[in-house]
């Protein structure tokens, strides 16, 4: 009898400074765990509506935003990644951008499309939102641009990303990035990567 | 020429949940990093207030405060620290604790009255709002508690905890823990602690 190996599902939100961390940092580090990972989409807005937000709490709460670009810059200089890029308007529109990534879900080129829409967000300071900005993306990692984005403009693609939010709100999920193990436990924030894999990792009885 | 030891300031809230790790911990790691401790205590009472919150952000925002108090039971045993006892009622009221601190700053008594005061709080479920907790803290540390109290609720020292209170907002703190440098660093939260001392222990150019 073979054991399945050990799962965590990595949620992240285009949108979410810190999810750019731990898109960048999680795949070889996960590898090191032995631990299989689920790239999973999500969106924050409906989830900060329900908590009255109307916009990231890093913009209604200004001394925490200040806060938050500063360590966002120190963490990006210690993980050796380009110097921080703080996109303009703040928060990005990242909703095609999820579909995509959700099309994309369990895709050889899954993980990479996240990593490059990242990038271009918090290293280029390119806006995600704009299709030529995706554009490149999809032709960079050899797909077709416009068929790529009719499957993700698909209703059962959209029904998914909605489905996912939901999850992640029945899961309690409240902020991004978010990890979650098979057993039920919930980590947030890149702070906490290193922990959720370590939890995954660990034997179960 | 001798060179004055790096300093880091330890901002803490008795309320604070994470404030209690960093209490607890960060005496051996500045010792271990060179780095001199200034132990500040401050409310952030107003602080949230200008932030138009009446309480603690995790009584305010349900699913965030079910995942904190789950995460600190993990980090508590990760740390080692006795089982945590959750505060009923929360947040507690810090108060009379935060004069008592402020009078001790400096004190050879200071660091161990904020340690005491904690465990009460998250190891022993104690109020620590309550006189009695309070004066067994003092007895215990060998300070006559009567004498303690008054000279923590005289005029000059209700000042100075409205003046670091003061000061924490203008410096940009929003939550705690947090720990400054004198160069100017903030750093947020009990997963900067090992940052921050770094930050202060480094070459200065």
């Amino acid at each position: 009898m073979t054991k399945a190996r050990p799962v965590l599902t990595f949620w992240f939100e285009f949108a979410s400074t810190y999810s750019y961390l731990s898109a960048l940092r999680i795949a070889p580090l996960a590898r090191a765990a032995g631990v299989e990972l689920v790239w999973q989409p999500f969106l924050l807005g409906p989830i900060f509506k329900a908590q009255g937000w109307d916009t990231s709490p890093f913009s209604i709460y200004p001394a925490k935003g200040r806060y938050m670009w500063r360590d966002l810059a120190r963490r990006c200089a210690e993980l050796g990644l380009p110097q921080l890029h703080r996109p303009d308007p703040f928060p990005q529109n990242g909703l095609l951008a999820a579909r995509i990534a959700t099309y994309g879900q369990g895709a050889d080129w899954g993980p990479e499309f996240v990593r490059a829409v990242y990038r271009a967000e918090f290293a280029e300071g390119r806006q995600i939102s704009e299709l030529d900005v995706l554009t490149r993306i999809l032709n960079e990692l050899g797909l077709d641009p416009e068929e790529t984005r009719a499957a993700a403009q698909s209703d059962p693609v959209k029904s998914r990303l909605r489905a996912a939010t939901d999850a992640a709100q029945t899961r309690g999920l409240f902020g991004a990035p978010s990890f979650t193990t098979s057993d039920g436990e919930l980590f947030w924030g890149d702070d906490r990567l290193e922990a959720a894999l370590e939890w995954a990792a660990r034997p179960q009885s």
